[in-house]
């Protein structure tokens, strides 16, 4: 695979020209990765976590190092593909995120060289199971049952092709979510409170990283919530709790419901194209 | 590979003689999976579960359902690579434990059905930073520092065997473990609080599990270990611990020290192998 010997594969990939090829049929896309060795997601908005300490009831995570556990990574859904799951009582919610492709990556890379070896750049929805997820949580063992299949936007982009969208190892671009055709937030990944390239160190502490390995930003938010909105319905739920001093009013998403992502850069471009996806009861499969 | 068609593969498997074949080179032996797309590891022995709490010092972990966290599965060591670690400050220690390989397990299978999934059984070295496991847990997000890359026996068997070596989804057998030529426990893999079929449910509640699916049982501990011994260094230095009203005695592995463990039948059999591997500086490579 193209991770595995990226110094020739990003030649013949450079030499792609899009303008001069068959058309993108959006339905016959996949993941960029269908399944990958390893996938860690980091959690590295502040203020994603701090309205997800609300809405998940749990106390304050003291923790100087990046927040990051280790998700599936065998199975990534495609961009259009049907999300099943087995149950709306299990509190469905996306998180919209941005996340990297490295290439090996030994074990004691610091921030600097870790960099170097981001070689792609990807947008994913990370599923989450609201109502199992604090009870996974409360045991320290992280997420099993509360993290299915994530899904990616077709497209994975080298750092350059963002321009000024790549910046400091943050994505730098408005993540726009829609939730069944309304508009839910357009959060911008720049407000990291670590870059990419100190997430890839911090998971190479004790282990080398394959080459394919996916890293994630976490759910895309910033402080200016009440103006860009949110990337994932918990942090509005949390917002509500605030304001009303009492139980949340928006529900989370139903079987039919419609998700739709793309990053959005300032001149208007769509580098990684969407995630245009419908949650379908997989109860019965 | 022969977990993603197995029913083909399973009697060519059943037709190889050993022996009659080439005599088996310990050294040139690697990790039956030296990679998967998927490592899930259970903490199945309650007496294990209890010191733990002890010897990390976190609260009482309250779970009806399996603990179970979700691992580093693009690396698996074979049975006698040298163990390269950063630093001995990160608390090193070994975790003697069983697992399963399932074939392809769809999203929410029974536990009965979950049995006919279980193709092979492994013996795992779930390498462990003692130093780094609490400050980790306490997130709620699991590990990633505290746990590199695991280790496994040499050879994968089929249940049927194990003869009365499996019994309810369980690995009857007593794991012999040697740290520096010194016995240091032979705890039974019997006395799990699920059973394997109960852990392969647990995982494929929300998602599929990918052909080649690695299921652990956590380490391996039983309530008569005053007897019996351990399987990690943590249990000893909890019991210490308890009985001395103070600090722990002994400490974790320091660069050089050697680690067996094999897996031992009520005929003396070894169907996994033994790992025999040393622990060694990592930090400048």
């Amino acid at each position: 695979m193209a991770m595995e010997n990226w110094a020739e594969a990003s030649s013949d990939l450079q030499a792609f020209d899009p303008e001069n090829g068959e058309p993108i049929v959006p339905a016959a896309l996949r993941a960029p990765l269908p399944r990958a060795w390893q996938w860690l997601d980091g959690s590295a908005f502040r203020t994603h976590a701090d309205l997800m300490q609300i809405a998940l009831g749990h106390d304050p995570i003291e923790a100087e190092k990046p927040l990051m556990y280790q998700g599936m990574s065998h199975q990534f859904l495609g961009p259009t593909e049907d999300v099943a799951l087995p149950s709306v009582q299990d509190g469905i919610d996306f998180e919209g995120e941005f996340g990297v492709i490295v290439d090996h990556v030994p074990m004691g890379t610091s921030p600097a060289k870790a960099m170097d070896h981001i070689k792609l750049i990807v947008q994913i929805n990370d599923w989450s199971l609201r109502a199992i997820a604090p009870v996974e949580m409360k045991t320290g063992f992280g997420w099993i049952q509360a993290k299915p299949a994530c899904s990616m936007a077709p497209f994975a982009v080298t750092p350059d092709e963002l321009g000024d969208g790549w910046q400091d190892g943050r994505v730098c671009l408005d993540l726009e979510v829609d939730w069944n055709g309304k508009r839910f937030g357009a959060a911008n990944g720049c407000e990291m409170a670590f870059g990419f390239h100190e997430l890839v160190a911090h998971a190479a502490h004790t282990r080398e990283l394959a080459a394919g390995t996916i890293i994630g930003s976490g759910t895309v938010s910033n402080a200016n919530y009440p103006e860009v909105g949110s990337s994932c319905i918990s942090e509005v739920r949390a917002i509500e709790m605030i304001r009303d001093k009492g139980p949340a009013s928006t529900a989370f998403m139903a079987f039919g419901d419609m998700i739709r992502m793309e990053g959005r850069g300032v001149d208007g471009s769509s580098p990684f194209g969407a995630i245009e996806q419908q949650v379908v009861d997989g109860s019965s499969r």
